[in-house]
């Protein structure tokens, strides 16, 4: 029996929660380390081998998919968190789960447990006011990892004093996240200023010739500064839990 | 009077060493943070401003320029470190400077402070035999800046048991380097077993559509595991560098 | 006269179905080894030549043309599969044929014989759900010409114990198809396990640097493991065709 | 103790062969599938695990890790193949198996066992006479691992006669290898005249805006014949390897 | 006074046609072989300097701008003839010139003089059903600058005993226009069979790593055979006017 | 307080202008040189440090950010003036600015002082009537930043004549802006004529092989002229802003 | 027995010439159409169908294999023409056949007959002297072919006077070849100045952003004058077939 | 009779100076606006048309070619200046003209003419050691033509301090010349600190994806700052041109 095929069972009466319970947890996580959905795998082990929960990348999942994927993994955490999710999945989400909570700036869509604790620090800084989307899903990333983040928007290096009024908060980061796109400049002359490593998200911000974002990853690649940890192309999430891991190292966990 | 200037009258006899160093330190240092070679700036700062102090990136330096610039962060920190040296490079260093050593495979060309502290631990991995030169400039970059090595060579892909027979090495670091051309895959199943920063380095090994690398860079850049921290091509240095900031943190430094 | 001149004849009455289809058997089959149709030329010597009967790529084809051709080939085999067909094309079609079957996700079209017989045994594997799409053009494919089909989806590297769960299953087929998205790297794990050819489907599922399958589609070219065969960005039905191919090598056809 | 160590061991008389064979049949082979040599890890479960014994990748070995991965694959199988060799390795081998063959063509370098039994058969055709180099090399490794080879030379499209005079040749093979550079429309033709798989091998032959090969490359993988299995450019060794696996498809095996 | 104002000064009473002819004549077409229309130059010079009258580039053109260079043409030569037209364009058009044709398979948008004569004789060939659009707007533009055309539709080379059944057309050519996507191999088939130059159009027919057309206009710019003339992708027009100027030479004009 | 906490005060009578001016004055300009708005920094020191106020990059803006940057900036200067605007943008903005002029060509949205005072003389030059859109960004940017402009539109290398008719007004410019598309020869046809410098402005104009713009850029950049200064695809703001500066430096400002 | 059997056997006189060219002429040339040699076909029909003898493509070939095929031909048909020579070559050759001759701009090697009759006329024209190597490859093959040439070199764009000073010579010719580097402007200034096909041929003379000649290939690819046909980059062979094409239509063969 | 022609005969005595120089100036100069050399056509009106005398592009020129263009220039004007010269071209020029210099760094090769009157200031900045050699280009290019140059070496955005320190001298020029390679920040970096026009060069210098200096050339097409203009990669030579044009209008010549 799948996952799905436990889950109609229960839903029509045929078998009861606590047996669904055992059912699950016994061939599923302890022996194979993963939940069988047909479609998909819940990486059950995945919290033990990484130290992260296994989350949701929306977009382009057909919606009773996301929706039984969203509820499995929420059932199993007591929260949940995908990426990329579109105004209407999250109406459809919203039906079954009145509790969660859509970013239209991010696309993330979540329900996230209270009263978290947060630790270190890190920076999410951006070059221009259109790099905020990505920002936020790094900077939300982030905090539903239980990471305290400071903001510091529109730092680009055509006005290089604005980054210099907000260095202060810049160099006690455990690490830099750097959004940019056009050009992407900025994670190279953040690079000569901190300590810390510095993480470089390129965006597909701009037009002509930044042909969707790979002007400013072939800048961050070939950064003249050094510590410059570069993802891909508009990949906020990524920064965000390699923050995170970053993170955790420098507060001992 | 520029650097190069002073030192001429130092070796001509018209200035003493002591009056030099005077100079040196109150122009440069103290008020610009840099000293003025002409054709170059060591910037004097570095260290303070990132913890790290300069090293040579040889590749295309005429020699006098390179002999003048080894010998003054030589006298500045007591050590030296370059990268991308020819053995040419070597034999004409080694005339002035006795002491230098040179790896002919990694191409590192230094002069090191005896008995250093290494801290922490960071593994730096290959997918292949012909990916070792990269690691080798990783691994020596790293241990330059106080960091413990632990190297596992040719753990790539086409052979997964030759990786898990390693994998307590490499889930006990503070950071992994994995290193690796061709299609780079080595690095999406890294992320995918350990729970620290995968540092990914694609290396130009391989022919065909690998495009010098582009192909591995790919590969990595969109990797579906988390975590993974990309620098450039063939970039030993870069991801020593990093891993040894990521370790730093790790070890409270 | 055309194909469609004489089969405008039959509809107004003025030639009789087995007149039309002298004519058409006579010209056509034995002379020339096509239908000529102006717009098409069907290539009814093609299941003699290679072994497969000809099959339709729907899109971006005119109404009337498709409807045609996929009434002419119905009309010469019995049974007939079109790709890439929108649900508009579907409905079109259905108003003639309503045997017609359409599938949403893999957007085939098709009127298939009853009681076909499968033999051998191909494994069809996905990196992710995403991927599912391509993979089921591929096994759909590959059972339209007879070939038994074995699912195996989600099993990407980021989750590697997903993967070695259901290794029997991939071990024992004649070959295996691996449709990967992303950085495509299931392909080169997949050919250090298997005796078998690994037949490889880059996707464009991704973002960013993925640049529309061009990364998953270098990272399976530039392979460290061998005997990976390589099709193009979202080709699902090349890999069932090629599948087919070696599958029925396999079992003695 | 690494394989390296065991070896200098014997070497100096301090082990017995025998004791040897002892020490890393039970500890490599047994327990971990693989030889530590420190700058390599031979893969001694691959031919159980993939049908296939390791051969050597000869391209930028350092001399002496060439020898030693050479003898250790000699003595472990009582023959060796390696690919991409120079005329400088070959000797350097020489002096240590006089046995030793090298094909300047194809860059091959072997030690075979003599009497070996071919099965099948398998077409290497290529569009131009410049394509041959890459030909012999998928020919040779094809013929190194049991199959039977047919060679049919400068059948390219611009001469169509040539490759029709050849078709009752190539339409029997197992499967057909298809070498061609330049823009590699051989494939393409070659698809639609057979019932096997075509095995498709760019070659970087060719000048202008063939950019290496990558235009071969996009030709084939684009195809609009079916059962095209396109491999890395000039990857001759990945062709004849695939064609082996289809052909002990084919027979059985 | 521009061409406009002219005309609105005739639309408004204040200009008699005979006048603002003499204006126009005299200005524009003696003295600098244009009409300044502010936003465009009309090259009246053109059909004298080359042969052809100027033709009108429609996509993306402003309604207003479009109809006033449509109409200044028409009354200039008596024709016009537009590429790239949308339904919309045709349906303005239309309004004042209401014997306009529009055919939506090229979009060409004309009114064309009776009886035209036509010379010579050129073979218009695809590839595919989907290249036919391109190929329309080759044979239409030929036939409107008097050439007499062939056309020879569907005889891809996955199929090549189509394309033989009608070589005799194609050999008696004065010049064959070949049209085909994915890999483009149709030309350098072509170009190995006929005398004559081949013009090889690529379109941007195909998926995955066709890349637009990129493929096919590589695969005709590095063929192995001679006598290709390439032109940009989808560029039936450019074909169409090349064709016309080789069968003009050939017939003597 | 940030910007917009300080004008929400007033708004709500809780702050009197005054009051707020001095707050804004003070904090914002004095000290760091821009004005916090937490999605944004306006950077209110440009204009001393570079000579040119800030503009606004609409595209992609949020509206209610869009509202509150035109209105800061038309607050500080007196005018204002975004690129990229759409219609719906400039329907939001005309509700609380009703003096606000939008042109559909250029996209251009501004409010701008009346009998502003023009110097010098620059030359805005187009190859064909669609880089018109391009053309007017950088004719209506440099006239919004004091430049005298003249228009000469249509004199592409397919007419050249046309170019020769209008060759005294380009030469008497103080630059020129040559904006083309396709494969964008006029900047090499210019800069052989001229002794000013040429800013080369590419277009996305054309199909096909022109890639967005790619092959016009790639032709302006390395053109066998001098004297060529080549901007980002369709940045016609870029071109009149360097153009203001290089006739601003010609008038003596 | 294949060629190189038959001439060896008439090399050791176990064969005479009559008998050795009965076989030869008719084995190969009627029933096959081309002479088999192992590593090359010769298409000893390729005349016949297209109207040009074969010629040898030079670059790559084995020493003796070079001999060989030009002998054949040589022996063919009187003459031989090679190209892309090196002067090693040209040297091996000159020592069995004295009156070869060597360019070494063009690397062209040839045996040319006598008083050879040249008919039409084609103007093959440079953008710089740096084009000229690829120029006279263009030139000696269409007058191998007999064409007459008229030759106008370095009349790029920088300097159009030059061009105009010589537009009597290029508006006389049957057909143009324009051969240009850099940004490769020159054909699309031609095609808007003359009435006949212009051949364009990109090179890869210039440097930085031309890529080896894709700079020059896109500018002509996306040509905005019409009557532009591009062959591969430094395909002076290519153009000059092309040229004798159009050229032979033109004089009525 | 061409320029060479009439050089030889000066040289054998059978005509004189007077006469030859009559033959030249009214043959070529008044008539036709250059010199006719066979290979090369000398632009003697380009500095009445342009304001820069013809120079020489010595890479890939023939020795011979060389001399003559080299002397024919040097006579007309009195001095010379060739880029991209080889020490062997030096020295055959040498010979000839004894007063020849040449610039090992940015291979410049020329005679000039003494106390040369320098007018403005333009500074050129690099943002390393290895970008010194294309700054000397467009320095001494500079210079050549009369523009005062100030040097600022070494100032990349690793180490943002050093720019600062020099940016008096930055400031104060007509405009600035920004060279660098790698990542290529340090042009968008001094466009948002000055306020004149900073012409960027990017060069090839890096490794890995910088991809021959298309990594910094983006960078800087993509600039988020404003009044950058771009020359080709390594195109030293025409940013001292471009620079010397924006000189000239600022000091009103």
């Amino acid at each position: 029996m799948t996952l799905q095929q436990i889950l109609e069972e229960v839903e029509s009466g045929r078998l009861s929660a606590a047996e669904a319970e055992v059912l699950l947890k016994k061939e599923s996580h302890e022996t194979k380390g993963y939940d069988e959905m047909g479609y998909a795998k819940i990486d059950t082990d995945r919290e033990k081998r990484t130290g992260f929960a296994e989350v949701i990348y929306c977009a382009g999942k057909a919606p009773e998919h996301l929706v039984n994927i969203f509820a499995r993994i929420y059932h199993e955490n007591g929260e949940v968190f995908g990426t990329r999710a579109t105004k209407e999945q999250y109406e459809m989400i919203l039906e079954r789960f009145p509790e969660t909570v859509f970013d239209p700036v991010s696309h993330i869509l979540k329900i996230e447990k209270l009263e978290k604790e947060y630790i270190g620090r890190v920076a999410v800084c951006t070059a221009g006011t259109a790099d905020i989307a990505v920002a936020e899903e790094a900077a939300q990333t982030a905090e539903y990892f239980g990471t305290r983040v400071d903001r510091v928007y529109d730092v680009g290096v055509s006005g290089m004093h604005r980054l210099f009024s907000r260095l202060d908060v810049i160099q006690e980061a455990n690490c830099v996240v750097a959004v940019a796109g056009m050009e992407g400049a900025l994670a190279s002359v953040m690079g000569g200023l901190v300590r810390r490593p510095v993480i470089a998200v390129p965006t597909s911000v701009g037009y002509g010739a930044n042909f969707g974002g790979l002007s400013a990853l072939l800048t961050m690649i070939n950064s003249c500064a050094n510590g410059i940890a570069v993802v891909n192309i508009d990949n906020g999430f990524g920064a965000g839990y390699l923050a995170t891991q970053i993170n955790r190292l420098a507060e001992g966990k």
